[in-house]
């Protein structure tokens, strides 16, 4: 059983023929980080560049799971595979496990086609960022075509992640305004498309108005896109059809005048300055501990040598 | 007029004699970081030791100004000399200027025995925390025996700033709990001597009182040291010399079991591990850009390499 192995190579071989434990467990030692997510990371990074990501975030509640949900059936209706991450920057708890408030996501744990899977901070170094295009890569390069990620709120970290995806959908309430005062400038920056879920209840009119009037007024139409505004009601699917064929109208967009690529090459720069800065951290704290950094402090505190000195000397073999 | 020099071991030779516009310019330096920082830390470093350094802390408005000048007042009847550091870690303003509401200072700006300084973040590359320990040592190096680190509130910058101090007072006001809430396990964490200042106001008793509950509660009595309470009301500069003994007998009480040389040292330890951290910063940033960096970039996104092989292309020279 190729799949019960902890080798890297070994499992993303099982992973590409189709097995999802070995998928499963790629991604826990993605979330470990270390030198596996670094073999990891090299391996998948030749293969991939073929999936599409579509980021979903919004304030709790907004009933993001039950649209990913629906959107998964959408999805399947065409025989299209698809991958969900769902991410909660705030959870210490993981393992791929589905989280209490996505027991929609449950309907698809039976079918083959469809691949669940929480994140959390565990102990990649690099942090939630840096496991999440890890992770993303590696679902790209098993084959996933299309990958959802999914945030539990609109902080900060959250919007970083969805930051990762290719298009970025912002889910909103009628009556949104007061549960995202904070973030709402911020949301209108990243949103490529908005959906009004739970459409069915009061002020769902007002509440397009309301976004109407701030894209009017916020001159954050993307690259000559605007953002259009979809209305769902996710419990019972409706609208999700037209909310799809958004994503796809936004998905051919980018691709045809090239924003995709200037995307993905950004997302890139950025992943690799980040990477390089916690290689960087990691061997600060390397440095700073061992017999000699002891001995050299105790240098120091006796006055022979003078704190500057010391940091040369500990810094002189890196050219730092 | 050496004085009109710019090379930092010049104006250390006259300012060791005395020159008061040679030490503040290099404080200026100091501030501005860089190679002279670097030098001029080199240059005082076997020349420190000898002062004595008393930081004072508390909320905007407790008195923190009104008190040090009480304080140089007091110091200079008998003599002795003194330097003032305030510490600003939120303006940009600085240059030796005397801040807006340290006016009462001024008293003493004619006083050769008095150097009075304003630090604010200017171009430090550690920030203001290893420009205050530079500072202080160089104080310390000419020859100030008694060096008054004064900060403008009670926020997390300011603590650690106010660490950086062999003796360290926080001040207080009658009805002090609301205005520093926030933060009162810290300042209880690190003051060494409170100060309930303006204590002819209503409340100074019950002031007292919740201080010394918290003490007794908190047991956070520092190494066998527990923080009086005095009361001044430094406008009149009542109580003031009650003040300064308690500082005094602190002093002798961590001198002489040893606590002083130990709070030194630790302290050291962690500027040398902030001028490594910082030192890296630096390199990482030297790192990411120039054209190297622009054609593994490419090469990134072109697929000939995967991103962890760009960054170890990029650190190999320095071991990370």
């Amino acid at each position: 059983m190729a799949s019960r192995t902890s080798d890297p190579a070994e499992l993303f071989t099982s992973a590409l023929s189709g097995d999802r434990g070995a998928l499963a467990r790629l991604l826990s030692l993605i979330e470990r980080g270390g030198q596996d997510a670094r073999t990891i990371g090299r391996l998948t990074y030749p293969k991939s560049g073929n999936g599409y990501t579509v980021g979903i975030t919004g304030a709790p509640g907004a009933g993001k799971s039950t649209l990913t949900s629906a959107t998964i059936g959408h999805l399947r209706k065409q025989q299209l595979q698809v991958a969900v991450l769902a991410i909660d920057p705030s959870s210490p708890f993981t393992g791929g496990a589905i989280l209490g408030d996505r027991v929609r996501m449950q309907d698809h744990a039976t079918d083959t086609g469809v691949f669940i899977r929480s994140m959390a901070t565990r102990g990649h170094l690099g942090g939630l960022s840096l496991a999440t295009s890890e992770a993303i890569r590696l679902l790209d390069a098993v084959g996933c075509p299309w990958i959802l990620v999914e945030t539990v709120g609109v902080g900060q970290v959250e919007v970083e992640i969805v930051g990762k995806a290719d298009t970025t959908v912002v889910v909103v309430n009628p009556g949104w305004g007061d549960s995202v005062q904070a973030n709402k400038a911020g949301l209108m920056e990243i949103a490529d498309v908005f959906v009004i879920n739970k459409a069915d209840r009061k002020g769902a009119e007002e509440t397009r108005r309301d976004l109407e009037q701030m894209l009017d007024l916020s001159d954050l139409s993307h690259d000559a896109w605007r953002p259009p505004i979809v209305q769902t009601s996710a419990v019972s699917a409706e609208g999700v059809p037209e909310f799809w064929d958004t994503v796809i109208q936004h998905r051919e967009f980018i691709q045809a005048n090239g924003i995709l690529a200037k995307r993905r090459a950004f997302r890139l720069r950025e992943e690799l300055s980040e990477i390089v800065q916690r290689r960087l951290e990691l061997r600060a704290r390397d440095i700073c501990t061992g017999d000699q950094w002891d001995k050299l402090q105790q240098q120091v505190l006796d006055h022979v040598i003078d704190p500057w000195a010391a940091a040369d000397d500990m810094l002189k073999g890196i050219g730092a």
